[in-house]
């Protein structure tokens, strides 16, 4: 039996659950309609929300628990005192396999720390990163890491780019993706030694894509590469100035359109244009940060999200469970490294047809 | 005689030098009408872009040099051979008090090398650091470092705290400024050693304003705090990262608005809107990155500006100079840590009145 369609959902995760998390999957189902759910958390709160979505309801089982991650909980005792709790049965669901995938929008921290507790890293993965997609002025690029690992070294990093260019190939269609590693300039004597030791493994090993170079936070928006590599401190501060210069900007942009009665009629007529820059910088449709190098598939939706973001989110899970990542990031590193230990917990994908 | 007046420019700096330079001196000169300058370049390219400006011309002196330091000169090359170039002549006029500050538009690394060299750092602080402005929800927030320290220890960043503080008392007059660190999360623990102990420092010490704690990337928007304090690594990352992203959104716009007729109606009354916007977001408003913690004002103008940017960063050296802003750092740190040693450089800016 295969799980690649069943996803394990961390109901009680994010400032508006369950109610996000059920509707999410609601609108993801009509999107994916072979999905299956398992929700995990309070029953009594999830159950009538799923009433109201029969079709959901048919697709999905109820795995009540009462314990819940707060969004505050720090990592160390979530994982201590978090055994029982939504976050945690839904991961466990994956290292069992009885789902081919997690999704939550809980405390981030403790998500990270329970996944590669529960999950394991990929055999050849030091450490696991977050990734996202993030829109450039050619089309998408993926950047990584977005706060996995604050300090990182060369060979980290190396991992890190790998695992973005796989999923380029895998999940965006990109055959022969391009990899940049953000620095301070583009010259090889800028930066710390651990991102030029980084540019220098990179320009000797064979690599799923093409080594650019370094590349600068404007390149991100520029789309210079298809994959952005850095370490989780200044790729979680670059992913929020993004998320806080475009709120700036739209922020400008409406106080300049209501400082003239002109100007107010022009918005009017223009009000699908906006509309149209609004539905292309909304972050919603770049909701689901990946955790990329464990052994399951685990997403982490924003807290701050709603139904259509949740939806996202869950699009993220399928697409890396349906094309499954980590099978071809693990081939990859055994390709490169000889890594020829065997996969502890999903040996089953393994053996799945490749596409 | 004071030489808070005089400002010394790097003539053949920038993309399109000595013609923005001279123009945006002209510029600059209509709006300081008591600013004087010293040219320093090749003089039978100033001069004639001088004579189209006669009120400049009587306000300037050309020295002339052949030497230039290109835009792709290694800081140590620049160093041991740009001994007569117009950066080093023109920065070895504050250092001889012949001028009270200077403007380059030139290479940043060799600037900051030369500068370091020629000018000296403040007693008491270890590294000069590179500072900006930033328009934010707000109102303006400064920021630094921009680039001059890819590795930070605890220490420096208190001192960058205490620049970034004394600057918006002297110069954007804020009384108490507030002052964060920017790092991946808000919680004490989070981040890397550097930053934890910088913010106990802070928290302990007695600084010109108020210690906000840690911000996000999402903050320097937002204008949650006055000064902005992080490594140059980071910091330069997340300018041009700000950069590219307000770029991404005007041609996001731009493309929406051209996608209909009725948004093409839209756009044309609206224009006086989109040009308030142009205005607001111009980044050659914000020209003119300052270096902070050097016996001397030292300005760095972005090298693809236009005549309105440099002249802007000619402002940026008038205020810091006029305010005399290196003269209250000096004054802060004795205050601190009982710092005595007299500025080796610049005593007489010491006796002048204090505001």
């Amino acid at each position: 039996m295969t799980t690649d369609t069943v996803i394990a959902l961390d109901a009680m995760g994010g400032d508006r659950a369950p109610e996000i998390v059920v509707s999410g999957a609601a609108l993801a189902l009509e999107r994916y309609p072979k999905l299956k759910y398992l929700f995990y958390g309070d029953e009594a709160q999830i159950k009538p929300i799923l009433d109201l979505h029969p079709g959901l309801a048919k697709a999905s089982d109820i795995h009540h628990t009462p314990d819940i991650i707060t969004s505050d909980m720090k990592p160390s005792l979530a994982l201590r005192q978090g055994r029982r709790s939504s976050m945690r049965l839904a991961l466990n669901a994956v290292a069992q396999r009885e789902a081919g995938s997690v999704v939550s929008a809980g405390n981030t921290g403790a998500l990270m720390a329970m996944a590669k507790f529960v999950l394991k890293t990929l055999p050849g993965i030091d450490r696991p990163a977050i990734a996202t997609i993030m829109p450039t002025q050619v089309g998408e690029s993926v950047i990584l890491d977005l706060g996995a690992n604050v300090e990182c070294d060369a060979e980290n990093l190396v991992q890190f780019a790998l695992m973005g260019a796989i999923f380029c190939r895998t999940v965006l269609g990109i055959k022969d993706p391009t990899i940049g590693l953000l620095n301070i300039g583009t010259e090889e004597l800028k930066g710390h030694d651990e991102v030029r030791m980084a540019a220098t493994i990179l320009r000797e090993r064979p690599i799923p894509g093409s080594f650019y170079g370094f590349v600068e936070g404007n390149d991100i928006a520029l789309g210079t590469v298809d994959v952005v590599v850095t370490d989780g401190f200044t790729g979680n501060i670059v992913l929020k100035t993004v998320e806080g210069t475009a709120k700036l900007m739209v922020h400008f942009l409406r106080h300049s359109f209501a400082a003239s009665l002109s100007a107010r009629l022009g918005y009017l007529l223009a009000r699908g244009a906006m509309q149209k820059l609004k539905l292309r910088t909304d972050p919603r449709r770049y909701n689901g940060a990946m955790f990329l190098g464990l052994q399951g598939v685990c997403v982490k939706s924003h807290g701050g999200t709603d139904h259509e973001g949740f939806a996202n989110a869950i699009g993220v899970a399928h697409d890396l469970m349906t094309r499954h990542l980590n099978d071809r990031i693990h081939e990859e590193l055994s390709r490169q490294y000889g890594v020829v230990e065997p996969l502890t917990i999903q040996p089953a994908i393994l053996t799945d047809e490749v596409e």
